[in-house]
């Protein structure tokens, strides 16, 4: 046995006293850090992982590559908006524009359940084809595997992506400072909630679809104008409230937020409400939020509010020098409340 | 719905005459085959893929940068001589070895099935953390989620990997030519026995053990000395068989291969003749074969032998003008028989 290994089990920390993996482990939340903070992060002993951005920045030939990987598994695998297919990609190209990076390519990963049709499978590939050719990366490589019936559920993919940094671009979680200003990109939560909506087969008066979309386009306009934007976050699981809070933990700074500024769609407000959702907890897959110094955060809306998925883009809040590390709600009625991580599990399996 | 999906779907082109996924669509083998050539590869129209290495190679910043992906479901998890963690980084690290690339780094994405035992999660990752250390490349981002019970099975793990091109080596599937000589590692079939007998709680006399290990010591030897190499591959799912199809396909060249000279180990002989398996078939974990030109097989040999994992390397056959496209067993009998792709599925969920 590795003296690694043994001083791991002959030690081993506990994970909030769980014995075994619950499903809020992979919600995006509290219990999700601590499984990585507390068990992954203390045995890779990786600087770049440790860094917890939505990839990792290597340098290769004098270039600096991000790395990104994700695992899809959305139940189920066709919602209005979107597949997991397209959503794979979307996910992954996500990740690495708001490192900073242009896409170069992309892996794909499948894991087919045994019995799962051959034409919904040809969808989909057809669909990770459309979204990788939208963005301009090809798919590189990949890997199938079967499991058996009951082992699986239909289609599991996993998307690595490799991608280009930006030159001059700089952008990290621990870089927010007093004064910044936080914008987001359009409305939040319309992916949660859709595939929410297409699991539990709840018809809306209108059809909400999915958000899944590249960001690419908007980060790019954005970066344009704000090379120094000093944070970028697509907030998937654990939505816009658990991303701002990654981003108060690791620069130490405080975030106010205005809950009146915050885009949500009237449908998704009303689906959260009879459903007892908080949709700034809601996970979004063609949303962005960037944190932009004061002097360049007209010019950074005027930009985004110039591309096509960016018409709705505003400034929800800035960054204070009061309690740091966390994020401060200031609600419709002029009170204040903490956000903190999701805790728990809100809508497992969303992405 | 894009153009490219609506071709796809109007116009299906059979896979066998499947209509959904079997268990064999994941073995390695002549349906997984078929699903790649006749859904992936015209839906991805990618170069990259197309070229059927086992990672792909793009230029980043003057240098080559390898890229692979592979998703392990091996069951049971934990086996003798291994587990899926280590086994994850060897696979990926192993892929990028007979590209010809040096591993940067990797990515982990768990799949997490609810109720798994987190102390047997420990055990993975500090396997995981262990292997990647002893390559000397670190895991550099990951993904964690979790579905359902009976959804997954405890854990499957995707890991990609990055590496750096080893300059001047090129090696590719389609380069073997006649007189080129075809060298193998060591002995074939160790892991998926050990696996099997794993599985179905089957005793041996003597423990036998996964072979699953780095290649990257080997190939390094190897390419100091024959850095003409023209083709390398890890037997993995289908076996060597498998591999040397693959390669007699790519560069229509035929392959003879002598029975007699192929190293089994007589445990893993002894269990194939118990079970109805050929060992060409099994899958290897920690082995490689190499096409290299005559002038340099003798020094290639030496270099591998004077390698740790490397003592049993030898000269299994050569590439031949006659049969292009196939690969021909000189039996210990002295006949000839034609070997072809594993037809179905020999051993599932062996990686």
């Amino acid at each position: 046995m590795s003296n690694r290994l043994e001083s791991l089990l002959a030690c081993p920390l506990p994970i909030d006293d769980d014995a075994i993996v619950q499903m809020a482990h992979g919600g995006g939340g509290r219990k999700m850090a601590n499984l990585i903070e507390r068990l992954f992060l203390p045995a890779f002993n990786s600087p770049a992982l440790s860094a917890l951005g939505d990839g990792a920045v290597v340098e290769v030939g004098g270039e600096r590559l991000a790395f990104s990987t994700d695992t899809f598994v959305v139940s189920p695998p066709f919602f209005p908006g979107g597949d997991i297919g397209s959503l794979a990609i979307h996910g992954t190209a996500n990740d690495l524009a708001v490192c900073g990076a242009e896409p170069i390519g992309f892996s794909v990963g499948l894991v087919l359940e045994e019995g799962f049709a051959i034409d919904q499978l040809r969808r989909i590939i057809a669909s990770l084809a459309d979204a990788s050719a939208a963005i301009g990366a090809p798919i590189l490589t990949g890997d199938t595997k079967v499991v058996e019936r009951g082992k699986g559920d239909s289609v599991y993919i996993n998307t690595s992506g490799i991608g280009r940094m930006r030159p001059g671009v700089n952008v990290a979680p621990d870089r927010a400072v007093a004064g910044d200003v936080v914008l987001v990109s359009g409305p939040v939560g319309d992916h949660g909630i859709a595939v929410m909506a297409a699991r539990n087969g709840i018809e809306f008066e209108t059809t909400l679809h999915s958000d899944s979309a590249p960001v690419l386009p908007l980060v790019r306009a954005l970066l344009d104008v704000a090379p120094e934007t000093k944070a970028m976050r697509d907030p998937t699981r654990g939505g816009l409230a658990t991303a701002l809070c990654e981003i108060a933990d690791a620069s130490r700074a405080g975030i106010r937020i205005d809950e009146a500024a915050v885009p949500v769609r009237p449908e998704v407000r009303a689906a959260c409400e009879v459903l007892g959702f908080d949709p700034l907890y809601v996970a979004c897959e063609g949303r962005f939020l960037a944190i932009v110094p004061p002097h360049r955060a007209e010019a950074a809306l005027d930009a985004l509010r110039a591309t096509a998925d960016g018409e709705t883009a505003c400034r929800i809040g800035e960054v204070v020098a009061d309690d740091p590390g966390r994020v401060v709600l200031r609600t419709r009625i002029g009170s204040h409340r903490r956000l903190d991580r999701l805790s728990g599990e809100q809508l497992p399996r969303i992405c």
